[in-house]
């Protein structure tokens, strides 16, 4: 039995490019005692990524030249040599860019494949939702009756930050790119408003769409969106720091947050968060989660692409805005 | 009786010249019931007037072409048809740059000249005292043990938050310009270390002042130093936004902090301030620093210049690192 895995070739300057991996077909180890191999079934594919590329110090430590890239998975243990981990269980984990990967069960849990479908364990039910529900709540604070923007609302985290932004009783507008994206916002999440920054002046457009201004903004996007937005924020503002996908595949600076003395003005704070700090916490945001998919108050879309061939160009997607949705790559069948 | 008024003529692009202002000579107006004459004596000259020339929305509206240019005043009272005030009192307000001064009343305290040098009610009793006080305390949040650092340490509100941060036991380390202010913070305010911008690579200098990493950042200054300074900060740091005074005469946009995902990855937070929020805290502020004052635990260090003619050319000192201490404009004498 081979396994195929994408490992990292060398480091990207700006965009990752064909260069920045290499596909290795192995075979694949005996299992020693305590020990299981999973075949892989989905890859989450996150904006997240192209950071642990870069040699630098950040809240995780770097991919290494040659090692399989990280990411996390779905997958089913097809044989254990581990007490608790069974052939047949479904299990969530950091499993890489590859189709089977050997465990001895660190960083892996079990999920149930009756409860939802499987790849909603890598988005709603994994690290983007995590990722959004604390940041919204815990960061963002928003109160019943504010206004909280969500950029890279169509993507997997601002999807569902706008979603219990909702539920939670606030007005609720999304930037994204493209009328597509828009109208579904709109139509089938329930975002009072959107932006779309391909077609529009994100800064007049927002104050069309937030006339009491902007209580809480949740960024992923960061560059110019990010200096709209502070443009328009309210008195105690809070805007979250979750990333800045406009800025990832930069060969120049970042763009630093020119009008940033907005948070002065109106004594408002930016505040950065990463999913990991809650993770004692994980089980109950899980609850929440499941309980607004079940009642029908959260639509969750996810956008799969099938094929660990594709991975160099599929990762591309977040940073084109291509993916609509949780961007997820199929990489085997369960049976 | 005349009055001599420095009024604004124009607003400056980039930095205010000789065109930006008018000195205007006038008689003095009859005070009617209700109104009682201010000789000025000290007018306060603060980074944060700069942004009150320009035509936008702020924390305060912008002075009005045409009128006296907006600054904190101390005065004594030379006749009253007012109920509260008394001729031989001391007062301190918003008289603006000028000699003489008509007030209902409104916007002004007594201020007890035996109590401290009359200055110090525009420094460290003053608006700048009442900054630093609420800006590190409430907002800063630093706790014994950590490091605290804050840039343009020898202006007025710099040298203050460092002393106070020494008071509550941090380490302390404040960014200035050139060797004498270097030294004086650290011989004569008591902090731990100085790093002069002016001659030092300050993110180097940073990290051999600053062994445990940053907990606390109080600017003043932004521009380079908020980006040297956001590679050094810890986990959960607080970073407070007071001013950006590198870049209050741009031409160009301000030059947003290039790290500011350091926030992301240390869950760091970036807060701004204005000082009127707290003008229910101020006497317990005062009582504070007074009591400092008085044990010899905080010193004080004024720069006063005379003559209401230098006011463009004195100004201009702050936006040129020349002020050593609070700058003060010395308008009139007591007797």
């Amino acid at each position: 039995m081979t396994n195929k895995q994408w490992q990292l070739a060398q480091r990207p300057i700006g965009a990752p490019d064909e260069s920045t991996w290499k596909m290795v077909e192995s075979d694949l180890p005996e299992l020693k005692e305590g020990q299981l191999l999973i075949k892989v079934l989905y890859v989450s594919l996150d904006p997240a990524m192209r950071g642990w590329l870069n040699d630098a110090k950040s809240y995780i430590e770097p991919v290494q030249i040659g090692a399989v890239m990280r990411a996390g998975t779905v997958g089913k243990v097809i044989s254990s040599k581990h007490d608790k981990f069974q052939e047949g269980d479904f299990v969530c984990g950091y499993q890489g860019v590859q189709e089977y990967a050997v465990s001895d069960g660190s960083m892996l849990h079990k999920v149930d494949a009756n409860l939802a479908p499987l790849s909603y364990y890598l988005g709603v039910l994994g690290m983007p939702g995590m990722t959004g529900y604390f940041g919204l709540l815990k960061t963002g604070e928003p109160k019943e009756g504010e206004t909280v923007v969500v950029s890279g609302a169509a993507g997997a985290v601002g999807g569902l930050v706008g979603q219990i932004a909702r539920i939670k009783g606030c007005r609720v507008v999304g930037i994204a790119g493209g009328k597509e994206k828009c109208d579904f916002l709109v139509n089938e999440l329930g975002f009072d408003a959107a932006v779309d920054y391909k077609s529009e002046n994100v800064k007049k457009a927002l104050k069309v769409a937030c006339p009491k201004g902007v209580d809480v903004f949740f960024d992923n996007v960061g560059g110019d969106i990010l200096d709209d937005v502070l443009t328009q924020i309210n008195m105690k503002a809070r805007i979250v720091i979750c990333g800045a996908i406009s800025q990832y595949n930069n060969t120049t600076p970042v763009k630093g947050p020119s009008n940033y003395l907005s948070l002065l003005v109106n004594r408002a704070r930016m505040e950065g968060i990463v999913v990991f700090d809650n993770v004692s916490e994980y089980p109950s945001a899980m609850k929440d989660i499941a309980g607004w998919i079940q009642s029908g108050e959260m639509k969750v879309k996810d956008h799969i692409i099938e094929g660990i061939e594709t991975f160099p160009n599929t990762l591309m997607m977040l940073f084109k805005g291509e993916n609509f949705g949780k961007l997820v790559l199929k990489v085997g069948d369960a049976e």
